[in-house]
């Protein structure tokens, strides 16, 4: 791989993501994990991994702009359309068009070449961890989305049986769930070593919210009986 | 306290935030905290504090429009009209709008009632702990700060020196720092048993992100490395 080539595929990476700072050291983090786990693979055509792992999230910004639009599929083209255009090779765009199509988790487009694997298990590690919880709650403040849900009695509710968006609710559906679902070793070496850091701040974060509620609901109660039964006392 | 002046001061609360869903939780826990440090302290006014604790952030929609505007001076305004309209007496609302003018840190403006101190404290209580992390993380993400800065070199400053915002900046000039920062001796209780969950956190997001680009940083410069010497072999 030439330096001229990583510059170029960066600097057009960067061009792409001008709407959303936050979120431009996540390529490089998924980009090192995947130079990290492509040591451990064989036949791994670092061209391609590199180029794929710089533009996997270029579509970001038409999802963001219209929902319905997968970031994947948008990403996957613009970069296709981009090499084409820089004159690399069909094969070389096909390659890159494909590692990025399937970088999200879809039933029916799993990653078929061991790039892509790469590229896919990469993304997950990014998804670990505190890493994994400071990204998500970066992204539901974006969306405003709540921390937890309560029930109707005013308990905190953990998120694995709401059925309300919330941090709560994403980490028991999505966050907490990733660590089996790799194609590499490495991978999810990567990410098991950091599976504690985001597990103990869920439940330290959930120890906290469900005391406070609890016990300021109890509180509360008893300042409303005082009130009754000094009204009564009145009576 | 009677339950219709509660419901009174929470349906104003509510009304004042409908933008931002997310913040909620927020006021109810500051309550809730403001009461168990209400039971260590004698000669409380409850009604001052929990309509001062409802009603202490109903300035901030002003301030997120207009960032000029402190919002601990707009909510202070809009409370007392808003209970004066409602018939409570000049002294209540004055010294609600005083608790709420004083929650938020400021040199030359530091609580003085009782009722004013327990709501600092309270409000303090909510940025320690892994809450006051979430909480941080989902501001940063409405107003797009990344979560740390990084050195020419590319390695990951840890928030102490470095002067951009990020959240890691946030964290070791402002939250780290707040365990010290308390008028009550139950406020400050509550902050400590939460301050391992933060530290922890900050430690182990810190050191996920320094491999990161320690390790991606080497792995790149063998890279180009590699292409340097298969150049000078060709030649």
């Amino acid at each position: 791989m030439t330096r001229e080539n990583y510059l170029l595929w960066e600097n057009y990476m960067l061009s792409c993501m001008e709407d959303s700072a936050h979120d431009k050291e996540h390529i490089y983090r998924v980009l090192y994990a995947a130079l990290d786990i492509a040591r451990a693979e064989r036949n791994v055509d670092l061209d391609v991994l590199v180029c794929a792992c710089l533009l996997h999230d270029i579509g970001r910004k038409e999802q963001f702009k219209n929902p319905p639009i997968c970031h994947a599929r948008a990403g996957a083209d613009k970069a296709y359309i981009f090499l084409k255009e820089h004159h690399f090779t069909e094969e070389f765009a096909e390659q890159v068009r494909a590692c990025i199509l399937s970088h999200r988790f879809r039933k029916n487009n799993s990653p078929q070449s061991i790039e892509a694997r790469i590229l896919f298990d990469a993304d997950k590690t990014d998804v670990s961890g505190a890493l994994g919880i400071a990204r998500t709650l970066l992204y539901e403040g974006q969306v405003s989305q709540p921390l937890y849900s309560l029930t109707p009695d005013g308990e905190v509710m953990d998120g694995s049986k709401d059925e309300r968006e919330s941090f709560f609710h994403e980490y028991r559906h999505k966050l907490e769930g990733i660590y089996d679902s790799f194609y590499t070793i490495r991978g999810k070496e990567i990410a098991r070593e950091r599976q504690a850091a985001a597990a103990d701040f869920y439940q330290n974060m959930l120890r906290e919210a469900c005391v406070s509620h609890r016990e300021g609901n109890k509180f509360l109660r008893e300042l409303f009986d005082r009130e009754n039964i000094e009204e009564e006392q009145q009576r």
